[in-house]
């Protein structure tokens, strides 16, 4: 297969790159590595190969796709999947591009991969707040009808990409609408009319597009927090009935993707500490909400690079890979 | 008048005394610092003047005290705080110790100041994160019935002590349960048998009793973050009528303690960059919930040591000798 990663010199790209690497996708597929022009010629290496990354320009395409994955913001994906499919393939975009398209399938392979078909070349992957919420709300939503969802995020600044993390490291702003070091940012994306952010209204509309369910009742609150990588979310869920906490632990712990991490007495609770670098989006502090006995609170820790964005950009295209 | 403090060496006991200063209070009346007998003899430097510090032992005590701030610990104050109130002091005490005894007031002076009376020598200052919520919710309180009350706290760990602060800057987790540095941490003191932690079940505890509402319903979720100061908090509050949200915002910007900080079109919203070293509660990011057309959502930061303790400790002091 023919296999393009567009963005690939950036924090979700380079992480594609090993997570193929991790599941032998890389060595018995051609690699082709795109960015922009100034990382043109750089080499990228993964255990004993070189990959040379190539500005993303018509005279470096080859004839055919199998594969093209995107994380290289709104602009690029916006000129160049249609071209990628064109081209052949399925393209799956890291962006924002296309996440509202009626047309396109927004998918976390774990919930909705049917939305995909094969007259659907693009394929939207979810922001990563999203993702990390909607595995456990989808289960839940399985056993409970959920009345209304409120949650509050705590977002690492690997999610604003390399430049953000090095404003934490070096306590500047050059990225980030302020100093991140010692602070918190409860802004993320740009503003929106009704009071909210970008970011607050893709966490709303994307729940409600993977779900299949657009009576959804959310609210979130999208705050940027001074660590590293690994995004966090506090979640309360109300549902139409008394929940039963100890069901709610069963479901959430059977369910590929979830690492139910929920013993209080013992210091076991969802934290960017364990989440860092695994798979799983880790789900503790599951307790009944005092405030209303029909509701839950949930807190959830997940690696926003991997399972927010690479991981689930690969498990798609894994996923294709495997139905074709 | 004789003053003491008691834990003159910790965060909170150093912000007492600058705010005593600021206040003009140190200059005017005798000031007594105890510690613990490892800091017997340290002098304390407050612009031109010394302050040598006592350890807190009996023979180091006089005959009598106006005022005694606490905030060496619970235990301390068991001990100590009858003691101090037996020599004439009103003892405005920072730990947890009294916060549930039915007889001590537990006092924001902007709320319920008139719950202090002569037979009530011993005073307690609420948690931090309980004062920072309860002046925008006693605000709303005046004009809406309040349903339902969730919230999840970004807490710095300078309300864990200096200890604390010195496990985030040196990467180590001496005080607190894990490393914070590029970490969060969703337990904040002591696990209950209900889910919640001590912390959690402070605020709701603590806000009934300063709003003298036993009929409130509050859900709380703290988390530690790696941050050296100030409090925030992600409040959502459900009303039994749609509120009118420009009236909110016009109700909270003029009360006295609370800062609306709130133009997310210029940036403007309450972060810890702005609220360090303040003595207002910033309030922003207030807005309908788009889940519920009930409730708001609001954004706080406060400085916790100061706000969140040493302030509302000289407040309350600052009004007793104003009644006296």
């Amino acid at each position: 297969m023919n296999i393009a990663i567009v963005g690939a010199t950036g924090l979700v790209g380079r992480t594609i790159i090993n997570i193929l690497n991790e599941k032998h996708l890389l060595k018995n597929n051609n690699i082709f590595l795109y960015a922009s022009s100034k990382s043109d010629g750089k080499i990228i290496f993964v255990d004993d190969k070189q990959y040379v990354v190539k500005e993303l320009d018509f005279k470096n395409l080859v004839s055919r796709y199998d594969l093209a994955l995107f994380s290289a913001g709104r602009e690029i994906s916006l000129r160049w999947a249609p071209i990628f499919a064109e081209l052949g393939a399925y393209v799956i975009d890291n962006s924002s591009a296309y996440r509202r398209n009626k047309n396109v399938p927004l998918v976390v392979p774990e919930i909705n991969f049917e939305d995909i078909n094969d007259t659907k070349k693009i394929i939207s992957n979810p922001n990563c707040s999203t993702i990390g919420a909607s595995l456990p709300i989808h289960q839940l939503s399985k056993i409970y009808n959920i009345k209304r969802i409120i949650i509050s995020t705590y977002q690492a600044v690997s999610g604003a990409g390399q430049n953000a993390v090095e404003d934490l490291i070096n306590g500047t702003d050059k990225k980030l609408p302020y100093v991140i070091t010692n602070n918190l940012i409860p802004q993320i994306d740009n503003p929106l009319k009704n009071g909210y952010t970008y970011e607050e209204d893709k966490m709303e509309f994307e729940l409600k597009k993977i779900l299949h369910n657009q009576a959804l009742k959310i609210s979130t609150t999208c705050v940027r927090v001074p660590i590293v990588n690994c995004h966090s979310e506090s979640i309360n869920i109300e549902f139409d009935e008394i929940p039963d906490v100890s069901r709610v632990k069963g479901i959430l712990g059977g369910v590929k993707g979830i690492c139910v991490c929920d013993d209080l007495n013992n210091k076991k609770y969802p934290m960017p500490y364990f989440a860092d670098g695994q798979d799983d989006i880790y789900v503790g502090r599951i307790r009944q909400d005092t405030s209303n006995s029909n509701a839950i609170n949930l807190f959830i820790s997940f690696d926003n690079i991997r399972k927010g964005a690479a991981l689930n950009a690969v498990q798609i295209a894994e996923e294709i890979i495997k139905n074709k």
